[in-house]
Order: C-alpha cells, then structure tokens, then sequence
C-alpha cells in the first residue's frame, strides 16, 4: 500500500490526500464539501479535546451548549459580522413539514446565540466574568473544500467571556493565544509564530484578532488558531450590561478564541513523510505498537509470552497494542504502523529472544537494540527524543525559511519559487497589502509579536514603515 | 430563592422546570423547542460522556463523526425510516447565497449517512465488526417541547454497528442495551425494566427496537435508551455487502442504539426534591462542598486552615470545592448547595473545630458529625451511603407503583388517579394496544425480559394472551 502515496516532491496536494485516505482519518461525505471523520481521525480530535478541556477548567473556564440554529435577524445585528459571515450561511427554510415564518441560519460561529443569552444571565460584577467554552459543530458554505483545511461543517470549540474592565478580556485574548500556543509546540509539536492581524484579516466584528501561524512543509503558512477581543462592541448590539463595584451600568468587555479540526491537518502537513503519517507522541493515540515476529506453522509461545509481559508493563505508562495476529507478515504490519503513524515499534523475534533483546523503531526510522528489562526505561526515552526532534525539525524549517527581505521583485521572485515567510516593511495601508495579494497572493499572516522593529520603507510604495510583517502564502 | 421552587404536590410540571432554572442547569434558546445547556447542565453531560465512553470503548467501540446534512433522496431510501421522520425534518434549501439543487436535511438521526459510508469501507469478513460511536446534535421538529424531555435539537449517541451474522448483532444489541441499564442503575441510581418495544413503539426502520424505562416520581414512565436490531434492511437498501469467511458474498447484519439528554430529565425527575436538584454521587460533578462557618470582622484563619487542609485531602479521592467566600452566610451558601444537588457538605465552623469536629451533611438531610482526623473515610462512607439509599429509593418507588391488573375499569380508574406501571394481558393486536391509548393515553412501555409469562385474558377483548406487558402514560 504505501508505495500509492504519491511523493511529496512529487504533489504536495496529493501527498497530502493520500495520507488522510491511508491512514484512515477521513474520508469524502456524500454531501459535497463535508467530511467524515473516521476512528483513526476521531481519536486525534480527541486527544485535542482531552488536552484543551484540562488547559482550559485549569483557567476556570466551563463547558456549555448554545443551539445550532440561529434567527436570521440576530445575525443581522452586528454590520461587520453579518457583511463576514452571511454569504457562507446555510440557511433553514422549512421545518416540521411548514415553511418558516424566520428562516433559521446553522451557525456559521456563534457569538450571537452566545450574547443573547449572556444579556439574560449576567446582572452584576458578581456574574463576572463568564468564562465558557463550547466544542460544536459550525457551518461554513465554502466553494472550494479541502479535508481539515475547508470543510463546509466542521468541528471546533469556541470560547466566548464576558469580564468586568477592557484590561481584563485583553489579558483572556492572550492567554488563550498562549494555550494554543503551548498545546501546539508542547503536544503536536508544531512550532508558531504568534501575533495580531491586520484590519483586513481580523475577524469580522471583533476590535482585534490575534493568531498562531504555523509553516507546512511545503513553506506555505497555516492559521491554527485565533483568539479575539471584542471590546463592547457585542455588548453593546445584545445589551450585555452589569452593575460594577460602585453600582453604575457598565457594558461587559468581550472575547472569543477557537480551535478547528484543521489542526489536524497542520499536524498532517508539519511532520508526515512519504511513507505515511508522522505522529509525535504526545499527540498519538497509540504511542507503541508491538509486533512479535511470528512463524507461521512453529511454536511461537516463547515470543507471545514475552511480548504480551512487555505490553502489560509498558501499558501502565504508555497507550500500547500487540499486533499478534498470525494471519499478516511482520512486514505488512510495519507498513501499516507505517501508514497510522505509531510513534515507536517494538520488534520481537526469536533470535532477539534468546540473546534478551529487542528491537525499538521510531517512526521517522532511528532503530535501537535494547535488553529486554531495559525496555521500560528506553521506550519512554525514545519517545521523548522522537517528540523534540520532531519539533526541532518543524522549528529548524520555520526559521530557515524565514527571510527578511526589501526588494520588491526579489520577494516575488522568491516565494513564488520557494515559499516561505518573508519579514517585509509595510506602510500599513490596505492598498500595498491588497497589491501583493493580488501580485503574489501572499498575504500578512500577523503582525508579530516578536517583531522586527525598526525603520524601513515599505516594500511596495516605499512609504515610511516603522517595522516588519509577515508575509506568506497560506492554506 | 429555595422558596421559589414551586413543590411537587402542586403541580409537577412547573417543579421540574423550576429545578432545571435553579440549578442553573439549562435555559430557553430564542428559537422555539431550542436548549441551552448551560455549564452545570454540561457537567453532568460530561459525567454521561465519559462513563459511556469508557464503557464503550471496553467494548471495543471507537467515535467518529459523521456529517449534520444528509441529502434528501438518503432519507427516502427506506420507506419506514422516511414514515418515521419525515414530519419532523428541518430542511436546508440555501447554501452560499444560492437555492440548492437537493435539499439538506439536518440529521435526525445518522443511519443513512452512516450506512452509506459503511458500503465503502466494508468489503470482507476481516473489515468486520465495524463497531462505531457518534456524539452529536440532531435535530427532530417537534411542536410541543419539553427542556430535556422532548426538544428540537438535542445532544446524543448514536452507535451504530455492522457484523457478520445475525446472532452477532443481536447480541451486540442487547450488551449495548444493558450498558446503559448498568450506567443508569450504578452511576445515575435510576432503577429501569429492560424489555422490547411492541411493532407500533420501535424505531422506523428497525427490525426490534429493545428500551430501559424508568419510572419518574409523577409515576410515569420515561423512556431511557434504546438499542436496535436491523437485521439486514439497511444492508440491502445501501448494499453494504461482504465476502464471508466461505467467499461468499453476504450483507452485513446491523444495529443502533442511543441515548440522549433526555437521561438529564430522568435523573431530575428521579432524585430531585423540594429544595432543590439532588444527584447521586456518582453523577454528581461536584460530591463535596467545603463551608467554613465564617465571621465577619473576626478572625477566621484557624478555621480557613483546617478547610484547606481538608479540601486538599478529600479532593485526592473526590471532587471537592471549598467555599470561602466571607460575603455570604452559611445559610446562603447552604441554601445554594442544595439547589445544585452537591451531594455532600461539610461544615466547619469555630465550636466544632475546638472540639476537633466538623458536621458531614447529606444532600438527603442525614447529618453526622465526626472527628477531624476521620474525614477521609467517612466521606467515602456517606457518598456510598447516599448513593446507595437514592437508588433504594427509586427502586422502591418502581415496585410498589407497579400493578398486576386484570380488570379493565379498575385499571383505568387507577392509572387516572394515580399513575404507575400497569401489567395487563394484552393479546397482541394493534387494536387494543391503540384503544388503551386512546382511552387512557397509556401505552406499552414494552414486553419485559421478566415477562410474566402465563395463560390470560387480554385487558381490552378477553382473547387469550401468553403473558403481560407493561403499561403506562410516558413522557
């Protein structure tokens, strides 16, 4: 099977498709633009809720549920989020047999289910600040779909809060930018550059939006995640008011951040290779994977006995399977471990055997012969080193394609060649950023927080420009 | 606020939506027949999620996700499913700005999108079972809404299996089914009668759909869970079909089984009292709450001291909040407590502490008090305790509200006056099942494993029956 993924050098695009089908992560719904999310895909989602509920009750933050279907007229409240989101609606007309009196909009995101309830719930300071989060499906009508990347549904958690002073939801905006900061380098091993966006690219109805940007291996960048801050902008449309400390009427100051399972697609695109999905540890549903050499038609007791002691102990520690099935070649079962992206493979023969050893393969190909009571110790060892070196390589392309650049024509020429994120001086207008999306069609990922702050001239008009962005392609 | 909680002698209905608005555990979405489950509604969604989970996955279940949207023509492939849900389809009819060419229907359940992507991925005996769990959202019109009981969107599992042969499957269906009876019984505390659905009751669609029906504290019946057998009905209309271990080609044999939050309503109407929610430990997201007895202006460090030292050594083994807040008074925070259904308070205060004692308070009003020093142990023994005598209770209330009748007019008289479980002879027409309905709104809750099988009379028409059937008015 996994000479049919198609090479990466090759079709990035089809590399990529391959993998998802390879490894069973999903598959194409008979509705055009939606995906299934098979077992194989679940179970990464999973690891994301798993780790983003624990970060996210550690803050204070509770789940909640808010309805898929939203009056039409509530969408029409706020005029830069209706202007963002009403062309992508799907839209209920008839239910229950009868056409609708209002038609209904599945939720394309849902801050305005969300504020209208949060005007019934929060009275005073007492209330405050609300803190929830909701894991939902939303609904994006999209004309070109890619799996994970752009679905017409997809799943995500939002998080909506309401808090007391400006100063508070702009430290919430922050901190959830740094969970995912966190989650992403810590569990999936992705390295990001964090910053805020432009006017143009901010979400439509907030006062600030502030993202992670992530590098694919194809140099193109990845938003994966974003964090908002609304001001009373929100409040002000659904009339969220509280009674501060000294008893005046104030409005609540807003944010919301979310997550989507396109991160499993960055995950996919940040360290997978030819031979099939790459996992880092921390992010794989199964870490280990044990396969006893097996013959068929001999006594293989003495190898099932062992493995089966090493699966019992290394399962206190670790998510484990023994593959003992007779009916495949050890060969076969390498490949298919292969293919789903098992971090570490564990080989048991009966030559191993009787010298006490196995053999310990990490998936990127590094293999280690170890003594067999040493097992316990070294698989942890090995996973640890597989999930730093993995981030390290994602890190290591981040900053070698990385350029800072002040030509115009050198840039074009660049990324139109090579990819890549490109530091350039910008003159904060809408115009010069238009005109290299329509040159190049990059676009200023973030203005980073890291930023190279410094004198310039802008790239495009050479207009006074007080310090770089970044620029790049991007899914 | 407890003195708002209209009490359940008056008027049962209003006292159920009172517990669910006190509890802070739900509120009306500005859609019609639309929830909002709010963080202490979700809590005890995540406490379902995660005993089921588990089970499931012991079982060798995994999650998925399938898509919200299923095209029209899907839902019409089989002629009893459509029947079924037809009427209570929302329907998308715009997408993108745009009239579609085939309406979307939002899932009111997944069978079909489901089985049409099993027909891809099943091919042989090795790709079978396919054992697959969804949590998701579906939606079924409804005109008359209930919070929990009967909402258009609601929260849910659906799963949904496919195996080689008949005998597989069914009893695949049943271990399902007695999944949810063991998760109701032991972690809910809720006593339920697992049996089959009559022709007219199962699932559109279903060869035999299989219940658990718990009695509420109003004596009527709730409808739990349900597990399905499909036997190969949807196999044929989707072709989901498989080379069998002889290499011949067969259809698969198929079940579902679900349950949604309408469990939430069973364990409120369960358990719950006049004060308030009551949960039983093991579903309670909260077992213990902590309350120092403070004084205002005093020095209430040593008691601040002992409260923490405790929370830190409950919260090793239990979910513990401690509630240091001087603003409110203990009968305050009492008061709140129980609203919330905490199972267990612990109260501290100055004299106790003296004479190194401290009160445990049972959500039931059993109170205790005991030695600092054993704490831990006897915190364990009063959740155990409580647990244990809220499912007596249930238990007790199911047994002697359920009735052997054998005369018509008695038994009418009895149902209208005071509700229960009623086991009539019925002799298996559809005529008499319809007209007890429809003379008493009573139905058959189902044909009980238990049955009481002997020689009789049927309730309506004196033909003969083999056995009684549980009759009664449900929610």
């Amino acid at each position: 099977m996994a000479e049919r993924i198609t090479p990466r050098e090759q079709d990035f695009s089809q590399w990529y498709l391959d993998i998802i089908q390879h490894a069973k992560l999903a598959d194409q719904a008979p509705v055009r633009g939606c995906l299934v999310l098979r077992p194989n895909g679940y179970a990464l989602w999973e690891v994301v809720q798993n780790e983003l509920n624990q970060k996210f009750k550690e803050t204070g933050h509770r789940n909640a549920y808010f309805p898929l279907f939203i009056p039409e007229s509530f969408l029409n409240l706020e005029k830069d989020h209706v202007e963002g989101f009403a062309p992508q609606c799907a839209v209920v007309t008839h239910g229950g047999g009868k056409k609708l009196e209002e038609a209904l909009i599945v939720r394309p995101t849902s801050e305005t289910i969300i504020n209208s309830m949060y005007s019934k719930w929060v009275k005073s300071y007492r209330d405050l600040p609300v803190l929830i989060n909701q894991w939902a499906n939303v609904c994006r009508w999209e004309m070109r779909t890619r799996p994970f990347l752009r679905t017409m549904e997809f799943l995500w958690q939002e998080g909506h809060t309401c808090h007391e002073t400006e100063d508070d939801a702009r430290k919430e905006t922050l901190r959830m930018l740094d969970i995912y900061l966190s989650f992403l380098r810590d569990v999936f091993a992705i390295p990001v550059i964090p910053g805020r966006k432009t006017e143009s690219e901010k979400f439509a109805g907030a006062e600030e939006t502030f993202c992670v940007e992530a590098m694919m291996q194809d140099k193109k960048a990845l938003q994966a995640a974003t964090s908002h801050y609304f001001g009373q902008r929100f409040a002000k449309v659904f009339d969220i008011k509280f009674q501060d400390r000294n008893s005046q009427v104030q409005y609540v100051y807003q944010t919301s951040w979310g997550i989507s399972w396109r991160i499993l697609g960055a995950l996919i695109m940040t360290h997978s290779d030819d031979q099939g999905l790459v996992l880092p540890p921390k992010a794989a549903p199964t870490q280990v994977v044990i396969v006893p050499i097996l013959q068929k038609n001999k006594d293989n007791s003495a190898v099932l006995e062992v493995s089966q002691r090493l699966k019992d102990e290394l399962s206190k520690q670790f998510s484990v399977i023994l593959d003992d099935r007779i009916e495949h070649s050890p060969g076969y079962k390498f490949n298919e471990y292969e293919l789903t992206g098992v971090p570490l493979r564990i080989e048991i023969g009966p030559r191993d055997l009787a010298n006490n050893l196995c053999v310990l393969a990490r998936r990127d190909g590094l293999k280690t012969q170890v003594l067999l009571d040493q097992v316990g110790a070294e698989t942890g060892r090995q996973l640890d080193g597989l999930q730093k070196d993995l981030y390290a390589k994602a890190y290591d392309r981040l900053k070698s394609h990385t350029y800072v650049e002040n030509d115009y024509s050198v840039f074009k020429e660049k990324i139109e060649a090579q990819g890549g994120f490109y530091q350039l001086h910008w003159c904060e207008s809408r115009k010069c950023e238009d005109a290299v999306k329509e040159e190049t069609k990059a676009t200023i990922r973030c203005i980073p927080f890291a930023q190279i702050r410094e004198a310039g001239r802008c790239i495009v008009c050479s207009s006074e420009s007080k310090g770089r962005v970044v620029f790049a392609k991007n899914y």
